[in-house]
């Protein structure tokens, strides 16, 4: 769940937040050999300051209050993920912060009570894993649920963006959404992915020994919260991450009273560069959650960005515009397919397919040599052994308390085996009942074949960091809507996408989690508990929140705030699959199959060319999104970028400091989100409406 | 010159300053015993870190790079006077900021030399104090000078603004500023206040041993300078000060491009209370200046002007203009005498004058009781030896070395009463030529009274601090205007007013000097000829910088940023010198005397109730500004000192960083008025007009 750039899941910079948390213990420490974080030897995977702290049992990790502060700390951030979702779609990891909030939030309350007298029980680094997980799980049902992309596909609102005569777009394939059915889809299909690959567990965390970045960056953090100068440092990582918090959201108060009741007032639509570049979408919106976003992304994520809103905004745009009435009819809405928005959607999918297929297969590469490797060597290493830690003399005793933790607390294969089983049963009665375009053996077809594609993709997440659940969604879609043909093939291919896009994100999720509770002693029974939790959680809070944006605001709208633009994507995709390439608007398929290629070629080099040169050639998929949303967002994360350059240059603080402001800026945002829908249900409008006019009408119009 | 009010000069908080001097001081000693600044114990008024460092000669302590460095920041400063004086018309104390980076100049000039391997001159105490007396003479004069008074109640904007209709507003009585006379003018009037009082400096230094609090505290910081640890603050200070300075400009760079070409567009015009409030010129203009003026003047200035502010636009502007019709004719110009204006003008005019005569009552009383205390005491004290640090055992090493200094290096008696003679010849010759109205004879009697008159007002400053040099200026006015007559009386009251306030605020400038000079061991030779040279810069400077306000802004327009407020009061005050008070609208006389009465009243309450009480109670001066002006820059400086407020009750630091950070917003949005004076010379204007209108009308607008 990290920097979702609609398709993939790039870990933002999770060795830059390894490098950071043990640079800031040495910082405190002052001496003493930090090794590499990879190779296990550092003070924050074995700190000698937990030798003497006893592992709870696994039923005493899953505490009431972790419960609750999960519940909260979930809805919080399904919040911010529907918001990000449907602005941009541009998802930064909030790990970090929900490792951090989590660990606050308890400690407090424990210092609270033991200030009233009550004694309470400790908190310990497992409970605190058990509450991320926890959160995590909750807050994907946010993304994987589809609440951004293929479930807004259904919604008449993306059918009348493209319109009765777009071909293909019938009026038939459409569900609008409503609290109920989304509730029980949620139900039927989010937690298959929990179970599918639960026995393998063993395998990838102890034999492959797989790395999982951010799992393992999660894990140092929580552990190193519950050491003396962890706590310290967290509480000043807290009360950064409250200030900046506090201040986002008074300035998003600040914002809304001139915002007017149209799309051009306020401090959103600041033309910074001028009312020319503003046409184009070139300004600044005065978004603290962008600059937030572009604090936490790495920095070539910000400048690809802005390198695609200068190439589409700055450069394409305006070119094909001019050839309007030639390749397009002029005068058309600025939403038709058959117009610009039809080049600028179709030849983003180019590049997001591009790139997503180029990885899938890079990643499938890796992934089965790997395999192969891993199966030869079998017969030669002590690899068996050493699971339980015998045979091999370089396993330390820290690695040995892990690998018996993890071994002794497992969740038996015929709970998840016949768990399984039984949710297939249930969703192949229930999704053809929902969506009558699906057949009960397509359910059946995507769950023998997913947990395949599920081993997959925690495989290659294991190795590369990148969870690839939208990819394998898109598979899905267009396996789905080719299946079931013209007759319900737009409506078979979106629940296609669900199906598969949950089942494998969340199964990469939960092997994450397994690799985080791994190293910070943590039962798996608790972690596959509280991953349960999480989901039911995320079940109900997912839908709920979503509902607020979808009945306050005025979301799908290509000129508002909620452009939610992966919604008409996802839809466009479905027909795409049914009907072929036929309905793409003149010169659009040449154009499509250039960027398609180049995010070939951009790939291959980034893969080929030396360390220091790749590090500066920027990645299709997040030049792509520019593409149909505008530049704005660019710059906002540009200048996110930026501000954490110099900041990194002046200070070794920031580091430390820069994932709390982050946080803090993109919480405190996103929790505005709640008193602006309240305000939008009430129908309070705000007062004034900040517009900008050239300075000459201004005296004309006064 | 510090706060100036409009009419006399309450230093802000230079017990305040001294405090805190002191108290950074302590932050790096850690112990010792600071006693009270005023009883001359502490460390800066004898350090011993001093006692090796030889004094230098007078004329050693004035130098090429001192006066160049003068010259320099003579000009920032006249140019920020000047835009206080034309905006709104409150000036904070700029001691401190010209002490700070005359030293920072001078430094950072013998490092970078020394750097090079060039040697120069060590830079001493004496020739930092002779560059901040240049630089507050010099700046005196955009004061003194009547820029935003009564040279510019002359001009034909401020005839034409109480309209030729207005009875006793003739357009004979009218003289537009132009380079030439304006250099003449000051040239021949500002001189004599520096050779007036010369002869009196010992017995007021010496003998009386007047504190003049500001003086006092500007000794104290250049003392502080001058030691290591006081170098290491005022460079932090300095640091500070930049960093805030080009915050300042930059946000004012930033603020131009969207200020349109009215004056209703831009940040100037932002109507954060909503545009009811705005109308009643309730807003924020996001001024740095004011917000920095706010946090330099005492916490009760800035809650006196937000109190007269309410009191005004809140309350009674709008009660008296649903009168409209009845006390005065209906659809009048906003800027029409006759009408509501009239009220705002008059009423302002009662409470200022109203509060002056009380503090002139209460000053002279305070003097002549202290005069003729010490005359008294003559017979028993020992004072005469003291005056040589003999027959007394009190007196320290140090201050013997002062009294040697102060005394051994004089000016003779002989150059004072010559030049001043002579000076003053050439006035009587030069005014009537450029002022017809004025009578040689009218000149002759204010230079026979003035000495007296600036006796006493350079007495009541080292007592009180409280400069009243506009007081005694309109006191010149009423008796030129009435001794002159209907015939030309505007004119002459003008030019009497003129002469008389240049004469007695120098003479209290020099003084202080003369103590400032006395506490840091420089000569009072030098002084005297720095003050000198200040003079000379500012004769030429201060109608230069007027000249780029006067010819680039559209000065006293009631609407626009330039409001230059006394200009038109001057004017106003010197016809109903000569016309009496029939020219008032009606209702207004009894609203008049009602304020003049209340601001003696207040006064009255406040030097009497407890000092707990006191010290809650409002300054009439204060609150009387924003009764013409408008509400908008007491909500700035009741910002500044809320900001202010908070910092000081988080942190020690505050009372050390305040001024500098306040100085440095001052500052840098007044150097931005020369490129946006170049800017509107050239004719450039903003490229935008950022405008606020009902959400309402937004709608049906666009």
């Amino acid at each position: 769940m990290e920097a979702h750039t609609g398709d993939y899941t790039p870990l933002p910079n999770s060795e830059d937040v390894v490098e950071s948390i043990i640079e800031s213990q040495q910082l405190l420490h002052k001496g003493g050999d930090y090794g590499n974080a990879d190779d296990n030897e550092n003070d924050l995977l074995s700190p000698s300051s937990f030798k003497d702290v006893p592992v709870p049992l696994w039923w005493e990790q899953i505490t009431v209050r972790g419960l609750v502060v999960s519940a909260i700390l979930g809805c919080v951030f399904c919040l911010i993920t529907h918001k990000l979702n449907l602005t941009v779609g541009v998802i930064p990891s909030l790990n970090v912060a929900a490792g951090l909030l989590g660990f606050f939030f308890v400690k407090s309350w424990t210092v609270f009570l033991s200030k009233l007298g009550i004694w309470s029980k400790p908190f310990t680094r497992q409970e605190n894993t058990v509450i991320q997980t926890c959160v995590v799980a909750c807050m994907g049902l946010a993304f994987s649920g589809g609440f951004g992309s293929y479930l807004l596909g259904m919604n008449g609102k993306s059918y009348a963006k493209l319109g009765p005569d777009y071909p293909g777009n019938r009026a038939e394939d459409v569900k609008d959404p409503s609290m109920g059915w989304m509730i029980a889809y949620l139900f039927t299909v989010s937690f298959l992915g929990i179970f599918s690959l639960v026995p393998l567990r063993q395998i990838m965390i102890l034999k492959y020994k797989l790395t999982y970045p951010s799992g393992t960056a999660t894990a140092l953090l929580i552990n190193s919260f519950h050491t003396v100068q962890g706590a310290d440092i967290a509480e000043k990582q807290v009360a950064c991450l409250g200030k900046f918090f506090g201040g986002s959201f008074l300035w998003s108060l600040f914002k809304w009273f001139w915002s007017g009741i149209g799309d051009s007032c306020g401090f959103d639509n600041f033309p910074i560069l001028g009312l020319k570049a503003y046409a184009n979408t070139f300004y600044f919106d005065f978004s603290m959650t962008y600059i937030g976003v572009g604090m936490i992304c790495p920095h070539i994520v910000n400048c690809s960005v802005l390198l695609g809103a200068i190439i589409s905004w700055g450069i394409m745009w305006p070119l094909i515009s001019t050839q309007e009435g030639k390749w397009f009819p002029a005068n058309l809405p600025s939403s038709d397919f058959g117009g610009l928005y039809g080049y600028k959607v179709f030849i983003a999918i180019a590049l997001v397919l591009g790139d997503g297929l180029y990885n899938f297969l890079k990643i499938s590469v890796i992934t089965l040599q790997a395999i192969y490797r891993q199966t030869r060597n079998d017969q030669h290493l002590p690899v068996k052994d050493s699971i339980l830690g015998e045979g091999t003399e370089e396993i330390s005793q820290e690695e040995k308390q892990r690998n018996k933790v993890f071994l002794e607390e497992g969740v038996p294969f015929w709970v998840a085996g016949s768990g399984y089983v039984a949710l297939a049963c249930i969703s192949m009665t229930v999704i053809p009942q929902m969506f009558p375009a699906v057949r009960w053996y397509y359910v059946l077809g995507a769950y023998i074949l997913a947990p395949v594609l599920a081993f997959c993709n925690a495989y290659g997440c294991g190795l590369t960091d990148w969870s690839l659940g939208t990819t394998y969604g898109k598979l899905g879609l267009f396996v789905f809507a080719g299946w079931a043909g013209s007759n319900g093939g737009v409506m078979a291919g979106l629940v296609g996408c669900g199906v598969m896009m949950s089942i494998v994100s969340t199964a990469a999720d939960i092997m994450q989690d397994f690799r985080t509770g791994y190293l910070t002693l943590s039962s798996p029974r608790s972690m596959f508990i509280s991953q349960l939790a999480g989901t039911v959680m995320g079940c109900i809070t997912a839908p709920l929140t979503f509902w607020l944006f979808w009945t306050s605001f005025d979301v799908g709208n290509p000129e508002g705030e909620y452009k939610a633009p992966y919604g008409v994507l996802f839809r466009t995709m479905a027909i795409v699959g049914v009907e072929g390439l036929s309905t793409l608007p003149p010169h659009c398929l040449e154009l499509c199959c250039i960027f398609f290629v180049a995010a070939f070629v951009i790939n291959i080099i980034r893969d080929t060319a030396p360390k220091n040169v790749s590090a500066y050639i920027p990645i299709p998929m997040a030049m792509a999104i520019p593409f149909y949303i505008g530049a704005y967002f660019a710059i906002d994360m540009f200048l996110g970028t930026v501000i954490l350059f110099f900041w990194q240059r002046l200070s070794k603080q920031a580091d430390v400091y820069a994932p709390a402001v982050a946080s803090g800026l993109i919480c405190g945002d996103g929790i505005w989100s709640v008193p602006s829908a309240a305000l939008s249900l009430a129908k309070i409008n705000p007062p004034l409406c900040m517009m900008f006019v050239k300075s000459a009408d201004a005296i004309i119009g006064g």
